[in-house]
């Protein structure tokens, strides 16, 4: 499943932009997004991840890069270097680059602070709030509309996906403290708006090659995903090494983050955050199946209802379009 | 809550059919299934039913009949008898009644054959399914459309009560075997079949009178209902008597039963059996709730992800009415 949408996307980040497909770009990112969950799992089963998370975020921010930059040189090849494909940039476009880069950047340390209020499962559950502050901040900031059939899709999608990954020890979320919602509710918004936001740049310039584009992003992510090494993991980088305990799914881990980030940015491009939630809301239901193969994972009745209410979102997303955009 | 029910019912039944509201009947119906629920969690703490369960049906439909008669006569009385209220019928008007109670008949029947395939948890959720076999045959019998929408809508309203209901023994019902599977369906269809045949039988005549119309369904009931006696209880009934372990409570839920079944009639009369299934439904939420306050049970997180689902349905289902019904 990974190598399959690795060749989904390696084609479709090398051909021209104009042939590109929406849906190709949506597949890519739902099956980029489901195999990644995999390999988690499958690193977990392997044995406790033994390399600094915050080198394997930069990893993936320099490979992007360097995909960028590959997929650049073969369209400066095929069309030569023109306004719109040129790398160099004015300070006026590239002075909101940083801006996700660093909601991102908080958004991570603050990941090691809900923890002291809410559990893992419970976090896993929380994490589904970024799908209505995505529709929120989508409707706010990009001043897109959404039609009341939409809406009521939209948070089925919510309601839909944490059914599906409901079990028995789901309801300790209710007893969340207020401290630990108030942190939850804030990193939903700060991812919400680090989409949205990156939506916004990426769309402001239409005409702009996005190749060219995710190389700036990615820079700044570099920058920022520096920053955090240097707050969190200095010492440990310093005495073991920066690729220390790196192992093979490590590396495996890091590309399909790697095209899953550029998978994000061309339905950023091509589509919006509605697809991206929909695209890794079904990637989450992909993953859940694909286990029950893969490690024996058994599907709950939660997991059935769940399905079904996402389905019923997708349909009614698809037939919700407000009229003027019919 | 019961008493209050029992108020609105009670006004509504005798008041002259024209003033009925459709609201209003619905809004009983709600809060007597509600109540309904209540009064059989109250009677399991207050110890096991000693009562035959035949003898207490039984006398639900004798006690339907007089309600409707007490109905007929204040109408007589006001109104003089016309071809509409007069309890005399033709073999032609009366040759179907018996067939709604007919199909409860086996199905309360086949009620005690399912437990040795499924428990009684996993029953609960499977009664679920009569939400989907009334959409059907609503549709394939009263030829009565539903929009794309309000399809989904009642989808959702099935996964969402489910949802609404899961426990953490709920996954056992995916371990139903196919005879279990085979009878939850034929009993939803029975169930389905019995209230849209009726709803058939009501709105055949809609200038009839719905106190003659419920007399004889509820004649037909006594008789059936009878012949379920002979079959399960004779020895039990012959030896200890009819009334055998009546308490003060069995009363309560047998008024309690008859007030909410002639509502069910009168929603068939003034709404429809869509409306029958959403009002149900929310009874079931609202009856959740109300034992937080009652009985000190605690909502799950199940509970709330259904409810926000069952009000999105209800939502979508009063926005997607078809086109020619606007």
């Amino acid at each position: 499943m990974g190598s399959l949408s690795l060749v989904v996307l390696f084609c479709s980040s090398c051909i021209s932009e104009a042939t590109l497909d929406r849906s190709i770009v949506t597949l890519a990112l739902t099956l980029l997004t489901s195999s990644q969950a995999i390999l988690i799992v499958w690193s977990k089963r392997a044995g406790k991840y033994e390399y600094s998370v915050t080198t394997a975020n930069f990893s993936v921010e320099a490979l992007k890069c360097a995909f960028s930059l590959v997929a650049l040189a073969r369209i400066w090849k095929s069309q030569g270097v023109t306004e719109d494909n040129k790398l160099s940039t004015s300070f006026d476009e590239v002075s909101v680059y940083p801006i996700p880069a660093i909601l991102y950047l908080i958004k991570n340390l603050l990941q090691y602070y809900i923890f002291a209020y809410v559990d893992a499962p419970a976090y896993q559950i929380l994490k589904n709030l970024n799908i209505i502050s995505t529709g929120v901040l989508y409707r706010i900031i990009l001043k897109k509309k959404l039609s009341e059939i939409q809406w009521a899709a939209f948070i089925l999608l919510c309601a839909g996906c944490t059914t599906a990954q409901l079990n028995p020890s789901s309801d300790h979320v209710l007893q969340t403290p207020l401290q630990g919602w108030v942190m939850a509710i804030v990193m939903a918004l700060l991812s919400g708006f680090a989409g949205v936001y990156t939506e916004a740049i990426i769309k402001k310039r239409p005409s702009r090659n996005i190749n060219v584009q995710n190389f700036w992003l990615y820079i700044f992510g570099m920058v920022f995903n520096l920053i955090a090494i240097c707050i969190q993991d200095y010492d440990e980088v310093m005495n073991k090494g920066f690729f220390h305990g790196y192992s093979f799914i490590t590396v495996c881990m890091i590309f399909n983050h790697a095209l899953s980030g550029i998978a994000v940015s061309m339905v950023m491009k091509y589509a919006n955050n509605i697809v991206k939630v929909y695209s890794t809301s079904v990637a989450m239901l992909l993953t859940a199946v694909v286990s029950v193969f893969l490690f024996g994972f058994h599907l709950s009745l939660a997991f059935f209802l769940g399905s079904t209410v996402v389905s019923i979102s997708i349909y009614l997303h698809s037939i919700g379009k407000p009229q003027a955009q019919k």
